[in-house]
């Protein structure tokens, strides 16, 4: 199998493919290149002419990784954008697609984190590895936060980089041999999360679901809450409230039945609070305020949307000692052991603001960042009320979800981001009842979702 | 299956067995109250006393984390540390155990990070999300500064939180169904992440040995690399160098036999150059410096070691183009839908210090960071071998490891920490042919260092 040194040459200089690839990767503002001319399947056929000349490992490509329906879907909006700036480069582009925070982060908590960079350069100040469990103080201070009179303990707190990476290696803890229900629609990483772990079949082109999973309906007639009686046993519930994406919460009795279910049939809840401190007064902000939840879920949480934290990244995962598999092993060991295999702790800076957020000025300034969001929401409401449409959400979350009934999500995404320059989230990338709906982020400067509103009033009048 | 009020009070107080639990969590300083009498047997089964009248879910514990073996090696190195201290409350512990950094981080990339954590406080300098695959800016300066001249391009990078965090998302990228070879010895991670993602057997209590893994045997004998020749085909192959534990660093010839053996089996090697800059002028600091390499390898790497970025948490891992599974895809597109798809990119204020650290400045202080430790490398070397024993590493990376023929290494890990107070760490926690060797840490102070120095001169003369 030996190659000519020729072969590595010619390898090694980027094939169109790789272009392809690499605009493939990315969210980020700096991506360039992508147009849909460069699709998915472009860029795999031409992997695949290459892959004719080129050695290949004789390594076989993990099947379930086969299973992946396209980009993870907020890059694939991100390539759209970019194409639309080729398309339009002087167009003045709004993002409220992805649901990323724009408004600083409150001084009295960066100042935290400028103090405790600095004090790394220090003897006195320095320090290496930390728990792999999170900084005690701010585990315990998680704990009395946001779990007080709970029982929900400091050392069932487990700090993160983010609730998205704490979602995954639950599942690498959970393994391929579970059966997961997720609402429809939701969040994609459980679904593609659990696809990655092999816990599903393969896609099913025609009702848009993968093999496997028990999908839960959350539509306007459910008020967007599953209708038990007809959903099927799984191992684990993934249920996040207030919703992503369609921002409804669920009520205190809606809670209590969704732990009953769990318990009736054993069933373990991943419950994804990452909106809590949006919703209103008088819903539980965790799932941990309904009796008997700590023996039934695990709930995971982050700062991003509290404290504008998506790029500094932190979040946490509560596992109740209380939670036991079915041989009685506390789920929270297991987790516990992929904590110190697969990761090394959230980075300390992030953890020094994360403690600054948890103090009295700290909750203050978070509570005005989300104060400021929450008005975002209202704007959008207002707008798309005023049109005539369907408005859902947005209330307790910074999300507003709006119906285009008998349209395609994609084909209402297009319009607007061609019509208006305006960058959403199509409903039917969260999950097949998402279609016909689209997902309006409120996460946006003021100006930009006043001018926003202004170009959906024009387009939709 | 429904619970009466009381018995969610009564569970809800924590239990003896999640005392021991929490003990048995950490390694961190702050670690309490673990004592050798509260070990894993004794929680186990207090758990399982406890379950018989808790309630518990149906599900299944994965029956790969019922493989594992105890705890992650240097959790319980903080145990024994922990339960030490206990036993002698007025010991001045040293440790030269797990190897985690000591020394400031150089005010230069410190302060890089201190005006990052600032500038997120303004409109200007916030940023959000950043693309999970790390910044462009960093991608390019991490290319240049390791990869200059071999190929390996911005976009063949993917910036992590770390060498550890990467290795269970390349493991998550193979799957189950991978063969793995190791070095015996070697760091951890590799075996327990394997035997997580279900691609070993049982541990076989005789041989100390997981089945279906290649254990490749590096000792004094073979000049810590394996004989190839002995090896079996495996579709993975994990490979550090300059090695932890050993500190042994392959030279070009036996890295080229690597590639060589790669290629001949269609196999691909993950390769962990954690510890490049640590090795001589002259020695290889990548394997892309190996021709053809770019066709069979991934390599992973961090600041940690360079930086003091233990607990800042930031790494990278190349994932060449020109790596190809079996069928032609890409590995890295599959590594970049795994990278979007269970994490969010490493903090961008870590990323900020990591630009500082490939700065002219930051590359000089760095090397100056590595200076210091590799002398305390030294004074370890001269004291073992002015003591008698047979001494390796040392020479290329921050870790000696000294030979006690015929001995346990548990018994001397123990024997040095009650007579010494200094923390090593047992050469048979890395694997069956780490038996009768210990590894100490050149990561201390220097008065640290001098002093354990004394002291084992004093235990073994």
């Amino acid at each position: 199998m030996s190659l000519t040194q020729n072969l590595y040459t010619s390898i090694s200089s980027p094939s169109s493919a790789f272009l392809a690839h690499s605009n493939f990767n990315s969210r980020a503002k700096n991506v360039s290149l992508p147009a849909k001319r460069f699709g998915i399947c472009k860029c795999v056929s031409a992997a695949t002419q290459e892959a004719q000349t080129a050695y290949k490992t004789t390594v076989s490509r993990n099947a379930n990784m086969t299973k992946l329906q396209a980009g993870y879907l907020f890059p694939e909006i991100s390539r759209r954008r970019a194409a639309h700036l080729l398309k339009y480069p002087d167009a003045q582009v709004i993002s409220l697609g992805i649901g990323d925070t724009t408004e600083p982060i409150p001084e009295v908590i960066t100042s935290a984190m400028e103090m405790r960079s600095r004090a790394l350069s220090t003897l006195e100040g320095y320090s290496g590895y930390g728990a792999e469990q999170g900084e005690k103080a701010l585990r315990a201070a998680i704990a009395s936060t946001f779990y007080r009179n709970l029982g929900i303990e400091e050392d069932d707190i487990f700090v993160s980089d983010g609730a998205k990476c704490d979602l995954s290696r639950l599942q690498v803890v959970f393994g391929a041999n579970v059966t997961i229900a997720v609402q429809d629609p939701s969040y994609p990483v459980y679904v593609d999360s659990g696809v990655i772990m092999g816990q599903t079949g393969l896609f099913q082109k025609d009702d848009q679901k993968f093999g496997g999973i028990e999908y839960m309906k959350c539509t306007p007639e459910n008020g967007f809450f599953p209708d038990l009686s007809s959903v099927s046993r799984t191992d684990i519930i993934f249920f996040c409230s207030p919703n992503n994406p369609t921002g409804a919460a669920a009520t205190r009795e809606q809670l209590t039945q969704l732990v009953k279910f769990a318990k009736d049939n054993g069933s373990i809840i991943v419950y994804d609070s990452a909106y809590a401190m949006y919703s209103s007064e008088g819903l539980p902000h965790t799932i941990f305020e309904i009796p008997g939840a700590k023996e039934v879920a695990i709930e995971t949480s982050s700062f991003s949307k509290y404290a504008g934290f998506t790029g500094v990244r932190l979040g946490w995962t509560a596992v109740p000692k209380q939670l036991l598999f079915s041989d009685g092993f506390p789920v929270a060991k297991d987790f516990n052991r992929i904590v110190c295999t697969c990761f090394n702790g959230a980075s300390n800076i992030a953890q020094a603001g994360g403690l600054a957020c948890l103090s009295p000025e700290g909750l203050k300034a978070m509570h005005e960042v989300i104060g400021f969001y929450k008005e975002n929401t209202d704007i959008i409401v207002e707008t798309f009320n005023s049109l005539g449409f369907n408005v859902y959400g947005g209330k307790n979350a910074p999300y507003v979800w709006v119906h285009f009934p008998g349209r395609s999500s994609w084909d209402v995404f297009s319009e607007i981001l061609e019509k208006t320059h305006v960058v959403t989230t199509p409903g039917s990338g969260f999950g097949p009842a998402g279609e016909g709906f689209i997902r309006v982020s409120a996460f946006g400067h003021r100006s930009n979702v006043l001018e926003a509103c202004k170009r959906f009033k024009q387009l939709y009048k």
